[in-house]
């Protein structure tokens, strides 16, 4: 999407079609730094230092990186060591695991000699499915925008809360929960969104970042603010992205996505979960007993980071000298929660029946 | 309570007499700052900025106002003019109006002569009510937490979720929803408590330099948090204040607070409320419907405070430039998720039962 009057995606081929170029995202949404990735290891670190973030974006780099272990040595330890290396940066991320699953075997049935070109091949295909999966989310989500459209007045806004950043940033372009809005955008709906914060990390101002650079009306509220605008009525929808979906429909999100779909629950408003299909983890069945989550540094709940009085980027210590801060990375919301699942194959229900209707062929 | 070996008030009168002294909450926990304050215009203002904050701290102000007031001139006309300043300075919290209501008409009485000496008497007195209240408030709650502790195992932790800070920094002394767990804690019952960071304003911090202060365990965590740990056994009872309980029982408490209630009801988590009787509005009934929620500046939300790599208290603007940001203060929870009302005269239900057999004589 755009950035200015320039259409970037968020990981790319250098014009040398070796190097591999990502923006890195720890300093989004306050400067705009492309960086230049060279090795697998490279790859390794931006994944584990969430330079890039985002499950389809992170199965995307993932591939890069196993290209990128190819310009070095083309051999079949190499490949594996590339696995290795790459499948432990982020346990719960269930598209780094497909995409390293998909192109490592493939890559296994080249021939050594050829196994570079290969490699870059498959990454690209990777990479472009992930937009035209994206694109596709966005026409399935678009529909159920149009239906509440169609329940308003002419001209009045409609109101979408999204949680953390699943938009162009988190996939390779148009994202997936944000995909339907830009494209309702686009055809003139009006649309306005709630832009959850998302601490401890802040994603909620690359998706402001997002939508102030496409031109889509949004407000940056605190996480702890959804339940009040739901209970009087200014929420009419929610889309969020999901990093795992169970076999019976339960989703695996930044944490505090699980609090918004109590709300939307408690307060009739629609709560839709929008995801391309590798993120589906067909072996999983109960979220919340069987995903295990994340806990990351307590210095990413402490430390914040923001643009200083001096115009820099800088961060400040929010916590009293001493205190131990938790950092648990992701909730799950049990499938019940969720009014709906939007693929790139369609809208199903958030059960074992709607997800097999669409993907058991 | 304690910060080291000193005993400290939020609020109290200096040895001259005259002066009202207060802790300038804006600095904590980073700095401890102590502010004169010399007239009422300074005590609206350290409502109205939030130098103090928390419902029964700001009712003892007030009063004090009204003291400062009548240093200058004891006439009724100028009673009035205090009243008149200090009631507007923050709309939602009831004990401001709740202790203006008690000590101005009161004064009027008393012989112009004798009004100086009798607002600060009165203002004392409603103070040293404060924490006679709070103090009972911990007696009630404490029950609780030992039938909980009754069911554990010898030893094992009791998890506590607070919101907000609901500690003595909020009263004069003691806190409300804090006081259970300090008197818990300084008997012996080891007790860990959840300290949601609270944002935008982020009083998690205070409560956090409290807690710690006084030697309880507590962690820092994101607002998103507490669904994720409630889901998973982590909490075993959550408490919270409120600036406005309704005569059926939802109380108003910081924004945020509705969205852990929803979690708590959903995990079979007893979800209790401490309370001063002054909160309570008998003139309200639906506090959804009926109580103005204030938004406050989007400032507040965009610009983070905390200590910067250079060690001094700075902030930070988290949001991407041209952002507008959403700010809500309060939000309200309805009286069917609360378990129970923790109040001076004793435990209750949420209900109008509830509190008329504990309040109706």
């Amino acid at each position: 999407m755009k950035i200015g009057d320039k259409h970037y995606r968020s990981v790319w081929v250098a014009e040398d079609g070796r190097t591999v170029q990502i923006l890195d995202q720890t300093k989004l949404p306050y400067e705009l730094e492309i960086l230049d990735l060279n090795t697998v290891t490279d790859a390794a670190t931006s994944i584990r230092d969430m330079w890039v973030r985002g499950a389809p974006l992170i199965g995307a780099v993932a591939a890069y990186g196993v290209a990128l272990a190819m310009k070095k040595d083309t051999s079949d330890a190499n490949l594996q060591a590339a696995y290795d290396e790459l499948i432990v940066t982020r346990p719960t991320a269930i598209n780094l695991k497909w995409a390293l699953d998909r192109i490592c075997p493939a890559l296994k049935e080249v021939d050594p000699a050829e196994r570079l070109t290969a490699a870059y091949a498959l990454a690209g295909e990777i990479a472009d499915e992930d937009v035209q999966i994206n694109n596709q989310i966005g026409e399935n989500g678009l529909k159920i925008i149009r239906e509440i459209a169609a329940k308003k007045q002419p001209g009045e806004t409609i109101n979408i809360l999204t949680h953390c950043n699943a938009g162009w940033l988190a996939t390779v372009d148009w994202g997936t929960a944000l995909s339907p809005i830009y494209k309702a955008y686009n055809e003139g709906i009006k649309v306005h969104v709630w832009v959850d914060e998302t601490r401890p990390r802040n994603q909620g101002g690359l998706t402001s970042f997002e939508l102030g650079s496409h031109g889509v009306p949004h407000t940056l509220i605190a996480d702890n603010a959804g339940g009040h605008l739901m209970q009087h009525g200014e929420v009419d929808l929610c889309i969020v992205g999901t990093d795992r979906t169970t076999a019976r429909g339960d989703v695996c999100n930044k944490i505090g996505t699980y609090l918004k779909a109590l709300a939307a629950k408690a307060n009739g408003v629609p709560f839709y979960v929008a995801l391309p299909s590798p993120t589906i983890d067909w072996t999983v069945w109960d979220g919340v007993k069987e995903i295990p989550i994340e806990q990351r540094d307590g210095k990413e709940q402490s430390h914040v980071f923001g643009i200083g009085p001096d115009g820099t980027r800088t961060w400040v210590n929010t916590a009293p000298e001493g205190t131990t801060c938790g950092n648990y990375a992701f909730d799950v919301t049990p499938a019940e929660y969720v009014t709906g699942l939007i693929t790139e194959r369609g809208v199903c229900e958030a059960s074992p029946e709607g997800l097999k209707a669409l993907f058991e062929k």
